[in-house]
């Protein structure tokens, strides 16, 4: 079996660290989606407009071909191993992904061009199948869902003034507020670093910016609360 | 790219013709899902049984490997075009299609085998990814699903006597019965035949067996109402 890429996505995510490990878990993330030849005429995407939400199949092209049968997903703190189709993790026999994403809206170039909210993908991920949402087929009530049964927990985000003075002085500042606020209250450090004292620093990069952060400790008996306190956003040229 | 299979799917739908057009339309329908050599670990599902439901990634192996950007689907009458990316059609690119599924157990084979509900896959589909259903990431709330917003209308489906008996003298009749009942109340015929008087008789093939029906239409001034009616169900050998 081979697979044609139908289309190549343009996103807010330049690297894969720091991405929220679902989609909807950072609505203010944006990407489009620009169809590759013979893909993008216009006629393939008429009537798409009339849905909100959309599943993209894409394949996980940063990650390794290999494969493993027992994965550490991180919401078990990266200790216990599952099987690989258990887990949405990325290391998958034909590293098939599948995303729910939001669609905002199509424009003409003449090709198409779909705007999207709400994703984890990042930058070049290549595209292999769009489909629209049927909220009737597509979801299920009272499904059981192991030890994902909601989503991950959110730490506190605090923004340092500099930060917040290089936000204002942007047009697109309250958006980029939202999206670094949504992205590093999942906390992207690795999980293994989440349960002690961690003193270094950590970068994540979002659109033009690299996110510069730290993390904030209160050891207090019997509780443990941590607080990523961005330092600074550094323009990447 | 290339794809692996990684399983097969065994169905309750030896054809193509009658198959439900989406998943969950037919709760009663069943299948088992066996893994191929590598994929064939037990190891690879390990805590998949603590998932009600499951997507299946698969390929539309009956489908021409052609395609076109626009498709008619069965839902708009047959007639009006959209994109192909704006449908579920099975004449798409790459031909993937992605089924939401209950799982109701994992048997080992040694291999992993999984028992599957309410799913809408044709025998010998081939399968290329199974992920765990996460509802608070793979939902979406007030979700706009253009011209498919609600599932297909039913028809209502009668058994005639001669099927009643053959169905009570099968150890799984009333399930039968249930998938009969489910599968013909779609009114599996092409579309263009829905609104004209139609005498020929159909067939569908479920499990072992030849469902033989034929559409009874009461017309009133200003109304035209159908019913499935069911003669005869011939054991397939």
């Amino acid at each position: 079996m081979t697979l044609d890429i139908i289309g190549t996505i343009e996103s807010c995510y330049p690297d894969k660290f720091g991405i929220p490990r679902q989609p909807g878990l950072a609505p203010s993330a944006t990407a489009t989606l620009r169809f590759n030849a013979p893909f993008d005429h216009p006629d393939g995407v008429r009537g798409l407009e009339q849905f909100s939400h959309l599943w993209i199949s894409f394949v996980f092209h940063q990650s390794p071909a290999r494969w493993t049968s027992l994965v550490r997903p991180p919401r078990l703190g990266g200790n216990a191993r599952i099987g690989v189709f258990a887990s949405r993790s990325t290391h998958r026999p034909n590293r098939l992904g599948l995303s729910l994403v939001e669609l905002v809206g199509i424009e003409y170039d003449p090709a198409p061009i779909l705007i999207l909210r709400g994703h984890d993908l990042v930058d070049a991920t290549p595209v292999v199948d769009i489909k629209p949402y049927l909220p009737w087929a597509d979801s299920a009530e009272n499904a059981r869902a192991g030890f994902a049964p909601e989503p991950p927990p959110r730490l506190d985000v605090r923004l340092s003034d500099e930060c917040q003075q290089t936000l204002s002085a942007r047009p697109d500042g309250e958006s980029l507020g939202l999206l670094i606020r949504e992205v590093l209250s999942q906390d992207p450090r690795p999980a293994y670093r989440r349960h002690k004292r961690d003193e270094r620093g950590y970068g994540v990069r979002l659109h033009d910016l690299d996110v510069q952060f730290h993390i904030e400790t209160d050891e207090h008996p019997g509780a443990h609360e941590s607080v990523i306190v961005v330092d600074r956003l550094i323009r990447m040229t």
